[in-house]
């Protein structure tokens, strides 16, 4: 960031300048293109300059018409044009995008795997080149803030938003968050981070987008807000609130998380921008209050600085608010202080415009894309893999490649992106394939099922027959939120929905015929969402989990599925038997079974656990120790263990460490994830791998959401490896 | 009870006189049979003679092998002979038993619908004459405390105790818990009953028996909480921790649940009894302590009076914790006092005999059966009746009874109940066809399947292709807690388990294959939860929930089946799409649908509602009106509503209120039930249904859990009428 220390002097002359309006409308946002009503660029433009609103999103988002590169250079420059000459005191506008796996609402911009792909490759440093390609390819078309990282942690993967996450474990999440902050901050063009959904989104009932949570205030502090705590750390600029209610206070309108403990608790210093109609939900949806003007009341009192969407209503509702002594202006002025110094931060007062020549060199580029391409290739988890199934022989006579998956660039980028797959460029699984088989081989495509519906089955499984290996892609669509927008792909009911978690029957039958005929078969998973697939633990060769892989992703699965690429994924999450097992996560916490756990399936017993993932060479893990017997409150201690490649083959592994306590005053997770480290070892080769662990992390988090050192046998483990140290009062 | 007011001097006196020893003895339990250990009436008869042990059961649960009323009542006599006779003081011990639906681990006894089928009933009169006759039954065979009654709440369908309890609202649960408490108080002979599981059970993680229940105090105050301070104004001596942990503090430890919140806060002056093991859980399960030693006091620390099954090792651990100070001994006297008190209320003092004739006279006497056949019938929920399908004739050719759950008493009774048939005496629904069939009615029976497997699928196709009319009985068998024991039915991951509510493949093959004879057809559902039957809702004819109705239930489906008795009963749960729609209740909190409610499948989306239920006449309601236009802090108003029977044969109606706010300052359910009444119409008839309704019914309750007036305006429904008043400051 550009001197984020200094005070601006311009800030304080604007803000002495400015009229009770002009500050109102610096903390309101608009839109262009279709939400609840259609606004034009005309409209959005009539707003800034007539009433200075400080925030516009004109393009990288859904409901925007405007997604070619020449456009959407075009209109930012107009808007901070009419911002900068038209207006009285000549602010500019920030511009905030969705550029949640990249600008992947602009054509020709690098698509990243979503998160919940980019969490298997368990990579900082590959998470942090990703945010700062991703701030890169945003400022380059003149947005000025992404609405991310993402700090969700996906506690019920019927949650439609669960491929946004960084998965199950805080850690995981925190850790990957923060290297996405740190990338975005580290880029050579200054682009804001904006944090979410704060407190806590990802467990809503049911699995069901901005449904309550509603957890104790121990799970809150434990399973949620470590993310946000790692991610203020790193620097982000802004937070935004949650759609939902937690424990009944909707986050857009309680003081207690937005002031309490976001400001006071994790000293977070920067603004908080609600989500986009999330302060009329208070009044629409939560009913917390009975009015817009009492919704703008309570969500500014909240901690709420900007109203995204608030638009000119907001600027009336505000200049009345205070003027009624309902807010109070020196308030305000906080907020508007906030939102001015951001601004300077990004040295829009400087130069807020962008060039096209520049733009079009900036978005796709090859460098962009090879590192787009790293984090598909690492992120492909490889499930199952029986009898050495896979890797396949690339000069078979013929491949069948077939699913609903295998050749729909728009299925493989998943929501947040583009929608027309001619309006993506990238390689699908099949595209994939052919590039990389020899060139005696026959690759038969044939699409065999819709994602919900049949299709040609019968020559799929002809062509099955006739094949030497079979590719099956399966999985989800294109969605967002609640598994919208009904117009990509049918009604709500419809698979992909909230309820089901296994595939829905036309792909399931395809999947089983193609098995059925005996040939090698290899089912990849291109999903947001861990699906359930109990027949095909059981049946199918080799089982590959793609996430949504991004652009280029197709190629990453083929280079895995013949050997090219050596997988080393690492479930982020874990994979339940069917939706009735739900929860299924590996921090669960111990309990009693009251009549003999002989009577009980197990607390967790997932398809494929948090943390798995195959290799085609093997690994052991030896002697793991712990540098002292006892450590003491505020230490940390050292924890190493050998790793070993036995096969042959060179790979990564990702080594994982898990941690836990015998005994502590109240329940505590039999374990949770506690570091992790990615290492590549040649045939042969072994390494010692240490991991620095604070006693603090091992805290326990009391009713009242405090966490407290206390002395006992903390608990160690890697893959097999188990080991304990005492904590004791230092 | 006996001079419940009066301080007994004996108390007082025996105080003075007990060792510290002694005092420990009294507040511990131990059994007859098998638990961990088989332990035999020497063995108990031993722990009461020599260490004078304040509680055994010796029978009337499941680990019990005596069952037969005469040994029951000579064992129970000779229990109480050597603790009058042969110990230092001769004080009498105290016999809990489970009498969950009657006292049913005893031949010969009445046993009742259990409790989930009882609240379709919806009668508080009802469920008095049950308290009582189960009181009256349990007094008769010596045992002196029944474990109940349940004041859980089931907020998961998947937990394998929903069927012990009155259903997923707190108004109902409540209600009939007092009700129940009422009749066992005013029984002719004492017995104690002891309220269950606090504070919070029915909503475990996973729906998995025992496991955490993690919600906010909101909801816990709100949702979990009112059974138990109805119970306590009703009046129950004892109170049992639930076995889980609240929030990641174990019941059984927490001192704030059992001392400030249960003693503090709801007044309860009875005395804690540990569910069985439940102390040794703290450090067995919960992992809160690091031995047995520390479990025993900090669950007396907590509030824990008597440890159930606490035995010898918990008289040396007392001793030894009040000799080193650990444990207050005036503290120990408090519970001591508790236990003396309620043995002397029982009047175990002065005569802890029975005698068996009296007891052979008093269970199962008629007219305890009669009330239990009533229970069933008024139980009997009409969920689907397509085209007037029932009542079927009875003076048809041929009727063809079908399913697992037809012909099988243990089934039809279900959990905590005798488990071997021949043990129990009843009518199955197969019987009760027979006996309520035409003379030149054949009755076939086939089996047809399994509850877990398959049977003589083809024979039943058969007999329903010549049939007139088709009985297909489905669901669960005989199971407790998490779907044990195992000797019952099979290990524990076939069906009934908890991850599915559907019905196993042999049951819906039966019924689908019965169906499609197209001969009409009425499922039957005997089951402890509500299953996903979204097949059968769309194909099957008429659909008739029954619960687990009891011995006698069997004819109450079948006079309901043929129109002998008229259903009126109201579904006390939400019937789910499938495990994957959980949660489903009446009560959820409204939210914001973040892209579109056209996007979303209502967050109320059961196949059947909670208060559903058909009838064979019609109902109307009129002039839903309210006393008056606003109503003050603390006062009540009068809801006023006109049924009118429209169809032609008498029926009974459950009039329901449901009471909401239009906002509050927190999230409020979108509604909740508020109050009911069952009314008796003639064809044509028509009363008015007034409903007092306190004010404080609407009170909001915050994140700290406690429960505030707000003025704003309250939203009132019967049926499809609906109304509203302004709740205002007085």
């Amino acid at each position: 960031m550009a001197h984020p220390d200094e005070p601006d002097d311009r800030v304080e002359t604007l803000l002495d300048e400015m009229t009770l309006r002009e500050k109102a409308a610096q903390l309101a946002g608009t839109y262009v293109g279709t939400m609840e009503e259609t606004q034009t660029i005309a409209d959005a433009t009539e707003m800034v300059r007539e009433h200075g609103l400080g925030f516009v999103t004109p393009f990288g988002y859904g409901g925007s018409p405007h997604r070619d590169l020449s456009t959407v250079v075009e209109i930012a420059n107009e808007l901070q044009r009419v911002a900068r000459e038209e207006t009285r005191l000549g602010i500019p506008i920030l511009i905030p995008i969705d550029a949640i796996h990249g600008n992947a609402y602009v054509e020709e911009t690098t698509v990243f795997p979503h998160n919940l792909g980019v969490a298997a490759a368990r990579d900082r440093d590959l998470v942090e080149q990703i945010g700062e390609i991703t701030a890169t390819e945003v400022a380059a078309t003149g947005a000025s803030l992404t609405y991310g990282p993402t700090c969700d942690v996906a506690r019920d993967p019927r949650w439609g938003r669960t491929f946004e996450t960084f998965g199950e474990s805080p850690v995981l999440c925190g850790e990957l968050a923060a290297a996405k902050a740190r990338g975005m901050r580290g880029a050579p063009v200054d682009v804001a981070a904006m944090a979410k959904h704060f407190p806590a989104y990802g467990e809503p009932e049911r699995g069901e987008d901005g449904a309550p949570v509603d957890r104790s205030l121990s799970s809150l502090y434990r399973d949620f807000l470590p993310p946000f705590e790692q991610v203020i750390e790193a620097g982000v600029e802004g937070i935004m609130p949650s759609y939902n209610s937690i424990n009944g206070e909707p986050s857009h309108g309680s003081h207690y998380w937005l002031s309490e403990v976001l400001r006071d608790q994790l000293g977070f210093d920067g603004y908080v921008a609600s989500d986009w109609n999330g302060v009329d939900m208070l009044h629409r949806d939560h009913r917390v209050t009975e009015s817009q003007r009492e919704s703008i009341r309570r969500s500014f009192t909240a901690g709420v600085d900007v109203h995204s969407l608030g638009e000119v209503d907001h600027v009336d509702h505000v200049v009345s608010l205070v003027e009624a002594g309902d807010i109070n202006e020196s308030e305000l002025d906080t907020s508007v202080r906030r939102v001015l110094e951001r601004k300077a931060e990004l040295g829009l007062f400087d130069d807020p415009f962008v060039d096209f020549d520049e733009a079009a060199e900036t978005v796709g580029r090859d460098d962009h894309r090879e590192v787009a391409l790293e984090a598909a290739r690492k992120s492909m988890t490889l499930l199952r893999n029986d009898g050495g199934c896979l890797p396949f022989d690339p000069d078979g006579d013929e491949i069948l490649v077939t699913g609903p998956n295998a050749d729909e660039l728009t299925h493989q980028v998943g929501g947040w992106s583009l929608t027309e797959s001619d309006e993506l460029d990238g390689t699908t699984v099949r595209e994939g394939i052919e590039t990389l088989v020899g060139s005696e081989t026959t690759v038969t495509y044939e699409r065999g099922a819709g994602v919900a519906d049949s299709d040609d089955l019968d020559s799929a499984v002809a062509a099955a027959e006739d094949a030497d290996a079979a590719v099956v892609v399966l999985g989800e669509n294109w969605y967002i939120h609640e598994f919208g927008l009904q117009n990509v792909d049918g009604p709500a009911d419809r698979f992909p929905n909230r309820a089901e978690l296994t595939l829905p029957d036309a792909q399931r039958e395809l999947l089983e015929a193609v098995v059925e005929t005996g040939t090698p078969t290899a089912l990849v998973v291109v999903a947001g969402r861990p699906l359930a697939l109990p027949w095909a633990a059981e049946n199918v060769d080799a089982i590959l989990q793609a996430y949504y892989p991004g652009a280029d992703g197709g190629l990453a699965v083929a280079e895995t599925l013949f050997g090219h690429h050596n997988p080393s994924g690492t479930l982020p999450i874990s994979v339940p038997r069917s939706a009735g097992h739900l929860p299924v996560r590996h921090n669960y916490l111990p309990h009693p079974h009251p009549i003999g756990a002989d009577e009980h399936i197990s607390s967790y017993d997932p398809l494929w656990a948090f943390g798995h993932g195959l290799s085609y060479t093997t690994f052991e893990y030896h002697d793991l120790s712990v540098s002292s017997e006892s450590v003491s409150n505020g230490d940390s201690f050292e924890v190493s263990v050998r790793l070993e490649n036995t096969g042959d083959r060179a790979g990564d592994e990702v080594v994982q460490l898990f941690g836990g306590r015998e005994h502590a005053s109240v329940v505590t997770p039999v374990e949770e994830l506690v570091d992790f480290q990615r290492v590549s070892l040649s045939p042969g080769e072994s390494v010692t791998v240490s991991f620095d662990v604070p006693v603090d992390a091992f805290d326990v988090v009391h009713p009242d959401g405090v966490s407290r050192f206390e002395p006992g046998t903390l608990t160690l483990r890697c893959e097999s490896r188990t080991a304990s140290v005492e904590a004791i009062h230092g």
